[in-house]
């Protein structure tokens, strides 16, 4: 169960009080528990999320194409950033999970996280209606909505490449370490390598081309914790 | 401009009177027109359905999986099964192209009669906001929606592939004729050849296994059309 404290402060964080404080609780629940867990909500806040970033973009940039408010959507919702959002929301300390999956780093995993941060969305949808996850969603990422041209935005495999040329280095490595789940579910998961950092980054998703660009992220991130640490 | 009494024989069809027509007008213009066309209204259509969907299998399906609702959404809304509902919207008659475009067949491709359906659920979402198009789509698809446990739900590539089987007759055979667009945008096209059929069918997606279910899909229904011909 969640300590009385944490909720109060989680839900200050969303700007949002639940109704049913249950469906929060699922929603911070990891797979590794049982079948009671939060995938079913992170299905449901994943879609939410979709159609609030596209209506948000929608109204800022009155004269973008779809495909560059796709794009913006794309490097605006992956994995990287609402992993970030939720270490801002504390939801590494709050997750549920088995002790397996903890000991093995599950509460700081950016996939788990992630979900868990979809999963609180859909769940303020069920609660409260879309209004109301609207508001949540884009008080939360407003100050991460670009505010230039949308056809400015580069995706993150194309960002890290021009940082490396620039740079004068090798352009990065990715390679496919491997494939899980049946066809209509795979997941791709993907090493990304450069000159920049000795750690290698990973990335996953449904297609090799997506779980580069999450792996290009991630490399991204890595630079750039190390470059503010050289400071 | 749309004729009066088509705009009213297509708002009575939808269950939903635009206030703002202009905006019904827009959603059925083709880009082949100009820049003012339906695309960016087709992009917040398309994630408006996601959402609406994930919600009625959500609702209907408690017990079932992420991976099946996201399976039976996949089903449930592909561009065959959108070109179709276009049809009996009788959009085909409505959209508004360049002549070239209609010369080559673009008022019956569909991609095109998808892409206008999308665009008047964004339209829709817009005009009388997200309770209005929730209703409108749950009206449209309500009989589209599985009764059955959504773990029996199969998607097309493996229904062709048992239909095949149960025949005793080779497997379907997909080739990629080619890939279009950048690397964040690509489109592939695949064409999908069976022995139940002298027709190749065809299928775009945005990854190679998509446009292999869009061919497959719409194998099927090439198939199914043969049969019915036959009786």
């Amino acid at each position: 169960m969640l300590d009385q404290n944490q909720v109060e402060q989680l839900q200050a964080n969303l700007g949002y009080q639940f109704n049913d404080r249950s469906l929060l609780q699922l929603a911070l629940t990891h797979r590794s528990v049982g079948t009671q867990n939060n995938q079913r909500l992170e299905f449901l806040g994943d879609a939410a999320l979709g159609l609030i970033m596209a209506d948000l973009l929608f109204i800022n940039h009155p004269f973008a194409s779809e495909g560059d408010m796709s794009k913006a959507r794309a490097s605006l919702v992956n994995r990287q950033a609402l992993s970030a959002l939720a270490k801002k929301l504390n939801i590494n300390n709050l997750l549920v999970m088995a002790l397996g999956e903890r000991k093995n780093g599950g509460a700081e995993r950016d996939s788990n996280l992630c979900d868990a941060v979809e999963a609180i969305f859909g769940a303020i949808y069920k609660d409260g209606g879309y209004e109301a996850c609207y508001q949540c969603i884009s008080r939360l990422l407003r100050k991460e909505m670009p505010t230039q041209s949308l056809d400015e935005i580069k995706d993150a495999k194309t960002r890290l490449q021009e940082l490396m040329q620039q740079k004068g280095l090798a352009l990065p490595v990715y390679e496919v370490e491997n494939i899980i789940g049946e066809e209509h579910e795979q997941c791709f998961n993907v090493t990304c390598q450069t000159e920049l950092s000795r750690e290698i980054s990973k990335g996953e998703g449904s297609s090799r081309r997506r779980a580069e660009q999450d792996a290009a992220a991630a490399m991204l991130t890595l630079i750039s914790q190390q470059t503010s640490g050289e400071n």
